[in-house]
This record gives C-alpha cells, structure tokens and sequence, in this order.
C-alpha cells in the first residue's frame, strides 16, 4: 500500500512523552493555583461564529484568523479566550454571580507565519474577573498575587511582575495637551528597551508625532522614574492636582502596591514600572507585564490589566473587569530552550513496572491491583520477551523502580524490588517495597521548573 | 453601539459554572484512572493536513469533517483521536517504547445534523496500547479491569462491559461457508436489541443477503448463547476444531475471562456477549462495549476493541494494538438528562467565602493567604455593597462555609465562621475554623455521579 507521510503542521506543538508530562505538570500547577484564588473553570468551544468572534473587527487579528465554512454556516477558531469570556458572560448574564472569577486553559489559533518559537496553535491561561457596572480596585491588587504564587509554585524564581496604569500615563499626557498624540506617544515608548532613548527621542520629534524637544525631554524624563516602589510613587505626587485621571490613576496604583504586602508578593517581584503600557487600547486602567529578570529578551511572559467594559459588542450592561494571561506553549518552549525544565522530575508512565517471571500472569495481576490500591502508577510487563528487552523497556521508559516476581518470590510472599536510579535490588515484602517506593517518589524534586537563580 | 446577538453554536456544549465543575471532576478521575494504570498522557494537535486525517479515506467520516484551507494548506479538525495516535506513533516509532500506552482527553469534531444528544465537539476519553510486532493478549483483559476502575471512582454501578472477539464471529461464519456475506450478516445481528428476531431473520433471509432459513437459524441460535461467562465458554466450546479461526478467538476469548477475576473485575460488570460485534471493520480481535443497565436504550457509553495494525497509512511497521473509547461530552449529556449527577458535589468556586466588614482590606487579605496556604479555596469580597448583597452572593455562588471579619474579629484575633449548609454560626480562632472548614469539606461526597441503583 502507498504511505502517507506521516507529519505535524508547522507552528503545532506536539511533544514526546516525557516531554508532554512536563507541560501538563505545568498546566495542573497552573490550573491548582487559578482554583486555590476561588476562580471557576470554564470551558468554551473551539469554534464561534465568525460574527461572534469578529464583532469587533479589524486589526491583525483578522488577518490571522482560521476562517471557513461548514454547511452555510460562517465559522472561525478562537484566537484569544477573552472573546469566548465576552460572548459567555453577555449570554449567561442572568444566571452568573458577579463578580464573575473564572480561569480557562485552552487552546488558541493564529495564523502567524510559522517561524522559531512562534506557535498557530497554543495554550493560553486567563483568568478573568467581571464585576457587574463596577469592580472594586482590591481585585487589581490579587491578580499579581495570584501570579507570583502561580510562578513560584512552578519553581520559578527570578522573575517580576512589573504594573503601571494607564489613567496615569492618559492623565500624563493630557497634562501636556497631547491626548490626541498620546496613543502613537505610548506605541513609541513601549520601544525603549528595544531601540534605546535616542532613537524614541528621534521618532517623538519626527514629523508623524511632531513633539517638541521639550516635550520629548518632559516624557523622558517622566517614564525615567525608576527606583523602589514608594520612590516611583513619590516621585508621581509630584504631578498630582494637574489633572483628574492622573489623580485617579495614582490613587489606584498607590492602592494596588499597598496590598501587596499583604498579598504575600516581596517586592522583588513586583516593580511599578511607567514604561508598561500594553500595546492595547482595550486596557483602561491598571496594566501588567512579567518579565524573567535573566532573559529579558523575551519579553513579557505574562500580561495584562483593568478594562472597562468586557462585553460591549453584545450587551449594554456595563461590565468591567480585570485579568491576565500567560501564554503557555511559548512559556513551555521558552523555558525548555533556555534549560529550565526540571530533568529530575519522574516523567515515565509508571511508577513501578512488574517483570512477571512466570507464565501464569495471575499473580503479577493481584500484585498490580494491591499496588494501584496505594496510589503507585503500575504496569504490568506483560509481553513474551527476553530478560534484556524487557530491562531496556524499563530503561527506555525511565521507570524508577521494577519489581520482579518469580516462582521463588511468589512462593515467600514476597517481591524483589529494583531501585532503577540507585541500581539497589532486594527482597521484600509487598509492604516493605510500597513504603520503599512511596518514600523514594515523594522525596524526588516535584516542581517542573528548576530555576537557577536565586 | 449596535450589538451582535450573543450566541454558543449548536450542537457546541458550553456549560454554565457549577456543572463545569462536574464535568471537570468526571474527566479528571478518568486521567488519574488511566495514569494508574500506566497510560502517559498525550495532546496531540486538534488541526492536521487532511491528507494525514483522510488516509483511509471514504466513508461517513469524510461528509462530517470540519476541512478548509488556509493558504494553500488544505486542513481538517481531527474526528476522533484514533488516526492522530496513529500518525504520531508512525512519526516517532524511534523515539517510543513498545508497548507504547498512551490516553488522550480530548475535543473531537463532526458536523454532524445538530439534535438534542448529538455534539459536533465533543470529547472523547481514549486508552490505547500499541505492540510492536505483536501485543499480548493480556492487554485485552486489562483494558475492561481499567473501565471498571473509571466508572466504580465516577459512582456509576449499574453498568456492564460486554465483551466478544470479532475472530469468534468471523470462524463461525467460515464454517458455515458465509465468509463473503458475514460482514452484511454482523451489521444486521447488530441489530438484535433494537428490532427485534423476527425482523432480524426477516433481513438475514431477503435477497440482499440471501440466507437460508437453517442458516439465519444457525445464526440466531448462535448469537443466543447466553448465561455466565463458563457458560458461554462451554457452549463456545461445542464450536471448536471446526475452524483455525474460530479456535484461536475462543482461546482469547478464554484467556480475557480468566484474567478478570485477578484484576479485581466482578461477574457482574463483565459479560461474555457474542451480539457484539462493532461495526467498524477495522477491529480484528477482541471487542468491547458497555451500557447501563438501566439505560439499554443509550446504547454503548465506552467502546473499542483490538485492531492488527495501527498505522498502515503511514508505515510499514506492523503495529497492533487494543484500545477504548469513552464519549464524554454524551456520557455526560447522558447522566445529566437522567439524574446521575452528584448535587451534593461542591460545585462552588470557593470553600469559603471572606467578607471583610472594615474599610482596611489588610487583614482580610493576611486572613485569606493564610487559609490558602492550608489548601482551602478562599475568595475575599472586596465589593462596596450593602450586607444583603454580599450574603446574595455567597448564596448565588453556593459556597459551603462564610467568613465575616469585623473589627471585632480582628481585636480579639478570630473570625466569625458562618456554615451556609446548617445556617450555624460561632466565633473561633482561625485554627479551630480552618479544622471545622477541612473535615465538613472532606466529609461531603465527592463523587461525580450518584448512581441510585446498587
């Protein structure tokens, strides 16, 4: 018969399987901490109708999106899961409580050409919480918790959540008189870590902007404020009664550091940074970046902010709500990459594979049942092969333990237990190897991530 | 602004929060079932070139599949997780270890005509085993022992797995001469339970298959063999020496039996039943269905069966394997139409829910992290709304356990526990609270389904 080259598409993560329990380590982590801050799982479909995903419209993300048809009915895949989030709260308004906290990890689409650690098909991991016309600014202040519990928990440590709020930046630039140019000033800002000052000081002062160097110079210096967090905010008191919505926006930033603290986020982790503004015009308020201090080259790993109206495209009930994402697969991929991936996690199948040595398979069985009955992960060879291809599938598989049962040990009730990592093997009983191997498993590192730092 | 009507598309399952969490809670007792018996997980993209998913080609399949392009790539959504495992284990054959165990949970598409019942995404719940060369037959028995395990730990009990051996059928059709006929012979024994044997003899007798009337009465007599498994077995054993393949089925059909009462499967969950027979031609070995037992008209909740070779398509490596199949979205669809679910099951977001009765959210927040960090859900209120409200909201949520800090609380170092369930209320420390809160939680059942039947 004629093969079919068997492939995966370009752009779709798909790993092998030591590899793939890694990532869902990370998912589950992820998905424990999310339920750990009291937020629902939800579940949304893969497929909207394109006028449900599109009401918004325009933008990269059109260009992007799968698109097709099915019947005469007009179809897209998600790109993001605030849509789906937009769509589910405007329909299921009467029967939420708000606020409405809810996580999603799932998959998302995007067209993108295909290139080194850019993924069509990837996991995003939001959580979302949508207040009914008003949401208290306390809800800004857990996000970033939530966060840095999430990283720490996977066994991340240098990193930092950087915050910033846009009625700040907004209220800055009215200041100034330059609300019109303001959007096109933040764009350029946001390059700075790229491109450098000089650069951004040409690009404010070049014709399309059309800055004078003294407003130039006035937003360079503003977005230099840098230092501890109070230092940032004394320094923004400085320009407080100049304008309403700076006003507002530092007493919501001054807010959100001041929970921290209690929060249990050190302040290493957490830095007011006036340089985030989140390409976006979808944020309103507060707005966040995570960066991993020893590879700032990949940019924000986590983010997002306060909006003011999640679901305006389908519904006139005014709801806002604040959230962040974290884009899994490219995490994953970046983390791997870079050598973080803890290679001492157990990621074979079982915890304990059973080499019968007889051929009557009924006590290898009743030995499998009893060791499941304590939680252990257990596999039964049960494959008509020598000695030596059953041991390089226990190799292969990276298994921490074997036990072999013979005539000899079924006949002394008991097991004789290999230690795959130590090499040890002994003769036990059935009770003496479960505790053996309990302890054994429990005592190896757990978190996915081996963060070298410090 | 002009609003586009919120809608979910038909035939698309999306769950409001607290059945979410049923759902959730079935599929994650289902993975930790399969993890117990050594399957590893795998996530296999939900788009692939339809030139890998179409291999086989023709058929129903093709007419339901979601195809488009995007490009000029010609794309499908994956219709089951069958021929994806076969493309990755043809893709990584080097990489694998035989037998390879893997279980997947995930979304599948067909576009099926949208009625009540029917999904066009839908997940599936797959275990699969996969041979290289050959795969023993103890994996047949194992794969029912698994089953058993899942739906015990779901809370369903009145279920049984139905098991044949297509070898069985085709040896006793050899016999009789019917070979060329007994594909056409099997979909109309298929049948059976739903038109009854008057019907059945009437279709096996018409012109399209042409059967004599001692044939179909051979047939019927056949397919009638009834009663416990030794039972069966013996009346099977009349048959034997009259047909290599006939033989060779019995002795697996035997050797599955015989392993059930080691792996801990009782008679009355495991019936031998020669009317299975799976449609699909591609089983060759053992087959596997299972149904309620009072709710024969659902049909079969979990299905598969042994199949000789994977992954023709791709590869010319012989590649055997026994697998099943739950349909999750059905099976639950199922189970909630007919009462099944668990209502006593916390569905809640929260264990407990903080409202703070100061304008300092500080202790509030301290309070919360604490009671975190011994495992408990925990959400702060942090809305400016009037008493009656907030306890709405708890109410809405249906969270088990309220917690009010007032400046009270806070001077004399303790909280005010509220249990939603008895409507009791005290004043304790915040260790006597957390005791209370973790042995109520534990003491709630926790399976999914409560199935009334025993």
């Amino acid at each position: 018969m004629a093969k079919v080259q068997p492939r995966t598409l370009s752009g779709f993560m798909e790993l092998l399987p030591a590899r793939q329990v890694q990532f869902d380590r990370m998912a589950a982590i992820i998905r424990e901490s999310f339920s750990l801050y009291a937020y629902t799982p939800l579940d949304t479909p893969l497929i909207e109708a394109s006028e449900i995903l599109l009401a918004k419209g325009g933008g990269e993300t059109e260009k992007q999106i799968y698109r097709f048809t099915k019947g005469d009915s007009d179809l897209s895949l998600r790109f993001d899961l605030t849509v789906p989030l937009a769509k589910y709260v405007a329909l299921n308004y009467a029967r939420l409580a708000f606020p409405f906290r809810r996580f999603q990890i799932g998959k998302v689409y995007r067209g993108e050409r295909a290139q080194r650690g850019r993924f069509r098909e990837f996991y995003q991991a939001d959580i979302d919480v949508i207040g009914d016309g008003q949401l208290d600014i306390s809800n800004d202040a857990e996000i970033p918790a939530i966060i840095y519990r999430t990283f720490t928990a996977l066994g991340l440590r240098r990193f930092q959540i950087r915050v910033n709020n846009r009625k700040i930046l907004n209220g800055f630039y009215a200041m100034l008189g330059l609300t019109a140019q303001a959007g096109a000033i933040m764009r350029t800002v946001d390059k700075l870590e790229k491109i450098g000052e000089k650069s951004v000081r040409e690009l404010l002062t070049a014709p399309e902007i059309g800055l004078t160097e003294d407003q130039a110079a006035e937003i360079l210096k503003f977005i230099s404020i840098k230092g501890c967090n109070a230092d940032v905010l004394a320094a923004l008191e400085g320009y407080r009664n100049r304008h309403p919505m700076f006003d507002e926006g530092l007493d919501e930033l001054s807010a959100v550091a001041k929970n921290l603290a209690a929060f249990g986020v050190p302040e290493t982790h957490f830095v007011l940074d006036l340089t985030i503004a989140r390409g976006l015009d979808y944020y309103t308020g507060t707005v966040y970046e995570t960066t991993m201090l020893d590879h700032p080259e990949i940019g924000s790993i986590c983010s997002g902010g306060r909006y003011d109206n999640l679901a305006e495209y389908y519904t006139d009930k005014q709801l806002p709500g604040v959230g962040i994402s974290i884009g899994l697969t490219r995490l994953f991929f970046v983390l791997e990459d870079q050598g973080y991936l803890n290679e001492q996690l157990n990621t074979a199948p079982a915890d304990v594979l059973i080499l019968p040595m007889t051929e009557d398979m009924g006590p290898a069985i009743e030995l499998a049942t009893q060791l499941r009955s304590t939680a252990l992960r257990t596999q039964i060879y049960g494959e008509q092969k020598k000695f030596k291809q059953k041991m390089n599938y226990a190799d292969k598989l990276g298994v921490p333990f074997v036990i072999f049962l013979g005539d000899d040990e079924i006949r002394q009730n008991k097991v004789s237990l290999k230690n795959m990592r130590t090499g040890e093997q002994e003769t036990l009983t059935l009770t003496e190897a479960t505790i053996q191997m309990i302890e054994a498993l429990g005592a190896a590192g757990d978190t996915p991530i081996q963060d070298k730092g410090e």
